[in-house]
């Protein structure tokens, strides 16, 4: 799966960094990419990638700021100008319905989907075969959500050459010794699912919080993450900034990445006030806290493979 | 007065141009600005420009649509962070109101200046010395309104020079005369205003019309205007599309310039179908029927000054 970051500012856009929007690109596992938060002008960030908004059918939306729900409604639409028919299912704390569903209204935006509106709480608000998302809440000014995308274990490919050299003819038994079934072949030899398919490989797990101060709730979001995606609007300089209203600081996101016990970290929502070389200094100061730190800008893009983090741009 | 284009699309957003708004710069006239319509990342367009949000104090909506008024709420947020403390007054059709004000409520958007909403319906919605702005009812799938901004006649300029020739001495004297009334002078002389105050100039006429069909109300609203700007979302190929959906074509538009009697009309709303040479061609084919045509692209600023209309971008 990979993770693209279309905006990585806060508050408000500027040149460098839109509002805040993140795609989950989940075409490999899934054939559908998930998109979290969707601030203002993120179908204007998707002309430039290849993502197609009808591949989008799920929006997890962390809170109501309009940095991180403007640009809601104008995707909506542009999906269905896009020919989008596959349902769509928004997430987001209450009151996501009634703006969704006024705004719509009113603009008379017509979509050629079904459209479903979840207003959730803590607790697991997702669960397939594949993956569950939990969410809870963490410590803004107003409710806002962190989600936590936990991958099942994924089954272990068949190895079809050490099947055939066993005796296995093509056909249903192949596909029963991959469910994990045990054979019993004409001859009457047993063939155990285990000797040819590779054992499960544990999922992915990736933490995607909404903006807050440091607070436990995140670092129990981020329990053993492989990959952690922290607010960080402020720096150690502007700390009292940072509590007073009710954002992180680059040290405090590596401080929860690191109680936590995860992987990597990647900073994002980075206030204005920090530009080139000042970026890098967020970077390094929060990597002098937990190693593995990533400061996004927008269309930054990450491969996550076997709790591996590749950086796909620079 | 100049008047630029922050948006010059159809629908949704292209690489190209984006959803609707138009700024009428009467920085000169009235220290403030005014915009038409508010598609989504008219704000991350005024990035690219000198325009401050807090110099804008009118927004005129001319219809609910998402391509002309979803860039709104973030416009007003932002107009906060930049330090905006004067009123701004926003007029538009039915359900603008409740939805800002829902859009406000539940994004928890804090503004520092007061805002204003008023609903219009056809006839005078502002009027003060300088300028009145009417609106009349266009035809479209929903509620549309356009708009036509009369200023009123300019005083003109005191010839300080031959004031002084004729013995008017510096201080209150000279106010009379420029607001028009005659003076004695110490001496018994009697000095007249249009003596040494130029005659008013007309002042300028721009209509600027909302998503419509040819109509007459459009006709009506651009009579004898120095400047029209009028959809032209299709062209003479696609007049059944343009029927179907509401909208004119670029031969239409310019028979609403031709019939009105207006001096100059710019094209705008263009349909994403239309690139390149294509342009040029519908550019070509309107001016056939009304000659002063000028299709927009996106940052296209035009100057208004004695009736006449000067390109200030290629």
């Amino acid at each position: 799966m990979e993770l693209q970051f279309l905006g990585t500012g806060a508050g408000m856009p500027s040149k460098e960094r839109n509002t805040t929007a993140i795609v989950l690109n989940m075409l490999e596992e899934r054939g559908t990419m998930w998109l979290f938060d969707c601030g203002e002008a993120t179908q204007h960030r998707i002309l430039h990638t290849p993502i197609k908004p009808r591949k989008i059918d799920k929006i997890f939306i962390t809170h109501l700021h309009g940095d991180h729900i403007f640009g809601l409604p104008g995707l909506l639409g542009s999906r269905s100008f896009l020919g989008g028919t596959e349902p769509l299912t928004i997430y987001g704390p209450a009151g996501i319905r009634e703006w969704v569903e006024t705004t719509i209204r009113l603009s008379g935006t017509h979509l050629t989907y079904p459209l479903h509106i979840e207003e959730v709480d803590e607790g697991i608000v997702f669960d397939d075969e594949q993956f569950t998302v939990r969410a809870a809440w963490l410590s803004h000014v107003i409710p806002c959500l962190g989600y936590r995308i936990e991958q099942k274990p994924i089954a272990g490919a068949l190895q079809v050459e050490k099947a055939r050299a066993l005796g296995i003819p093509k056909g249903p038994l192949l596909g029963q010794l991959k469910r994990g079934e045990d054979v019993t072949l004409p001859n009457g030899q047993v063939v155990r699912s285990a000797d040819v398919v590779l054992p499960p490989k544990d999922g992915a797990t990736l933490t995607i919080l909404g903006d807050t101060k440091y607070c436990k709730a995140a670092i129990l979001l981020a329990q053993h993450a492989d990959l952690v995606v922290h607010e960080a609007t402020f720096d150690a300089e502007t700390t009292h900034l940072a509590a007073q209203y009710g954002h992180a600081t680059n040290i405090e996101a590596a401080r929860v990445a690191q109680e936590a016990g995860a992987k990597h970290l990647i900073l994002t929502h980075i206030s204005a006030r920090f530009v080139g070389e000042q970026v890098t200094k967020l970077q390094q100061q929060a990597a002098s806290v937990f190693a593995q730190t990533y400061i996004a800008h927008d269309f930054a893009a990450y491969r996550l493979h076997d709790g591996n983090v590749t950086i796909l741009t620079k």
